[in-house]
């Protein structure tokens, strides 16, 4: 997979008091859509936690926003895994009213984890499986 | 002021399955730290809005995650204005358990424009009185 | 239309820390589904509020929960107009795992107003065109 | 303890276009009262669910609404005891504008329940201890 596409309206709730979408919005969606881009390239995050205790935990975030979202206005998040280290990995997300504008760009970087107990994490290597299976979907 | 720290408490409701902090919502904190940071020097957003339809939208913005936010952790948000142009500014800020570790630090730039009608908006320079105010609490 | 039907997958942002979804996210939806439903019977309203002044602002809400909902489930949000007075109307939600169990059962009670300036309403008799495009899609 | 009173500010990402509270947010602050009237008086959910499995679990919410929030206005949470039944109790939390006009009315009604093993529960009678407990803070 090149890339992922997931397409979603804005909606009232997104909103802020000036009628465009209220930022820490755009943070859920592009997680969001960092699970459904694992899930379609065969790795399930709920998955990888419950069976491995692994998961993708958040190193750094960022957005750069170009123009507001309005209410009822269709968007497509485009995601891409753009960097793959040992340990880590970063997506990129771009954020455009449906086959239009760009109103934002984004990022994720994330780094392996393994879960030790509780709330407890690690930094590991990222397993060689799971490396492979990323690189196949690694975006140049 | 040179910093603005306010305090609040890590809630059920701002916890992911893992049982730390889902990343967006440390954006809804430094969002709302902002705000308060601006009404406490003597501009608040809401009547900047109201009576000069003048708003600080984002151009940018984000994170660095160092350690995760636990249930019912008591943590403090660290907010500064660490830079300011002829049309924006940068706040700063850090959140970290009471007197103690850092967990993240983030930023925000944003934009002084005017707002046109409904939700067109148009950037222009800081007003000289709002200029002044903010040069007061400027930290370097 | 008798009742509306909308998809969706349980993410990650949508979980608490037993990794089942947080409540408040369900009245989310349902508000959200109330926005589509509108919009599907011909009531946009972003445009009401923008033409004529005119919300459906919140009276009442309430659920009832059957069973959590968790990572990764597809479900159904299924959204009927059940009551409609001179001055208020009904909707009814439920939102089930995709073709099967009820996950909750939801109302929202909502009451014709106008908005006066700013942030300021008052209750308003349903205006006649509105009401009859209502009683169209009334469920009983 | 009688009843819980906790205080916060109204900010701009609580607000719909609007400009008054998105009625999610509601729901989202007494979910952390209750939490916090918990554990005032003596049981700490975190640590119920971390050493005996125990949580008390969402069965029925609902809100009146009587006024809208508005940006900045500082509000008060209430938040009582009012029902205890063998394996449920009632919550009710009212919510007003500081020393004033009430914005709304809510309730939650919890159920009892052990955590079976990942997302799976199943509805238990309230331990004598914690009844004990809960019977000193009810509210008639």
């Amino acid at each position: 997979m090149g890339s992922l596409t997931l397409r979603r309206r804005i909606t009232w709730g997104d909103l802020d008091a000036l009628g465009i979408v209220f930022y820490p919005r755009y943070y859920e969606w592009i997680d969001e859509a960092s699970h459904i881009f694992f899930d379609k390239i065969g790795l399930n995050l709920g998955r990888l936690l419950k069976e491995r205790e692994i998961i993708f935990a958040l190193v750094e975030t960022g957005c750069h926003y170009f123009r507001p979202g309005r209410y009822h206005d269709e968007i497509e998040i485009i995601t891409e895994l753009k960097d793959l280290g040992e340990k880590t990995l970063t997506l990129r997300h771009e954020i455009r009213l449906s086959g239009n504008e760009v109103l934002l760009e984004g990022y994720e970087k994330r780094i392996c984890v393994r879960r030790l107990e509780g709330t407890s994490f690690e930094a590991i290597s990222i397993p060689e499986d799971i490396l492979t299976l990323l690189r196949d979907h690694l975006q140049r």
